[in-house]
């Protein structure tokens, strides 16, 4: 970007300013189209700006844009889980999915061309793309157990649910948004907390998880600062 | 096939037979590489016949007997779940768990290399033979848990369980088939139950069939043919 006088059409934006409007104005086309019925042109015109600018961004074209936007994507995907590390394990888990759904919820078709692959445009790099928002979804949430060593089991109960969201996203996109966002993100916590209970009943470090869990969720029932499970949760 | 003299190399099948013995050779080739590093000349070799007699079976090459390969893979997976509709349910999705993780181990490159995608010959047309997997398990576990209507939630925690059991699959295959498959197994029976229980209490369909569950798990602890529940289970 030069600073000549700018075309009256354009508004003076950095490179990464620029960068991040293209990305954004291809993610909302991606959103409601699959990534091959999106052309430069609709990037071009979505964002107001004409098409060689697109092309000055991304020289490589369509290829280059869809995996800059996937990445970008997988970076907010990512990120939805990464909830300061304080507080109770489950209003964590239920903030970090509130901002995982609303992802989906956001970007719907986007969401599932992107996660669901099969498209004219994939290539081993944009299933690479994706394979690491799993993994750094799971490292977030052993990180949020606190766990820095997990075992094997533990590990696969994890990854295991993260998959589980995945397909529960795409099914209640599939479904028309039933049932209602709230519900499918309570069911999906309680469902990782029964997935843990029976890893508890394999795994010892699992075991202490859970009732470290289940000590919590007895707080939970008494005085917000009490900390004393009851005996009867 | 002619009925003159068979060349010395070439046992005499019939049309069905020769080709399920390409596939077979096809599927133990990418049972151990990608698809994209196997050849038409190793599956000849393998299957000990000419190129020219592959090719006779699968004139469309590569892909074609990739595809063939893969939706024969596809049927096999489908079958592990058609279990027969007697005797409880616990016991029965072992057996098939049993069948679908003996199918794992034998193929575990070729199965991981049909299932995640990411392969240089995927189209969409693989990845229609891969979600028809996935849904004629569906079927099948919705008919063992005898529901011929499910309801939503229910349907999503079936079809959630089974990618589950995929995924579980492939991680499986990269720890080096650890834990074993008789705990692997086990854990992911009692990954379902789970599932069920917390579905249970937000489904009043599904609520019933944990119920019955519960009650088939009772009648196990007592005398096989008394089938009374006991109190304390």
């Amino acid at each position: 970007m030069t600073p000549s006088a700018p075309t009256p059409a354009y508004r003076r934006l950095s490179v990464e300013e620029r960068r991040t409007q293209l990305l954004n104005a291809a993610l909302t086309l991606f959103a409601h189209r699959a990534p091959e019925d999106v052309s430069l042109d609709d990037v071009a015109e979505a964002a107001g700006v004409s098409r060689p600018l697109v092309y000055r961004y991304f020289p490589g074209g369509k290829q280059q844009l869809y995996e800059a936007a996937l990445r970008s994507a997988a970076e907010e995907l990512q990120n939805c889980f990464d909830e300061p590390r304080e507080g109770h394990l489950v209003p964590r888990l239920s903030r970090a999915l509130d901002r995982y759904l609303t992802f989906v919820d956001q970007h719907d078709a986007g969401f599932s061309a992107l996660l669901q692959g099969g498209s004219v445009v994939e290539t081993s790099r944009t299933t690479a793309i994706v394979d690491g928002v799993r993994r750094a979804a799971a490292e977030h949430i052993l990180r949020h157990l606190g766990v820095s060593d997990p075992s094997r089991l533990l590990r696969m109960t994890v990854r295991m649910w993260i998959t589980a969201v995945e397909a529960a996203s795409l099914i209640w996109l599939d479904e028309g948004k039933q049932p209602p966002v709230e519900e499918l993100r309570n069911w999906l916590v309680e469902q990782f907390v029964a997935a843990l209970s029976v890893t508890a009943g394999r795994d010892p470090q699992t075991a202490a998880l859970a009732e470290n869990l289940a000590e919590q969720a007895a707080e939970q029932h008494t005085e917000p600062s009490a900390g004393q499970p009851t005996a009867d949760s």
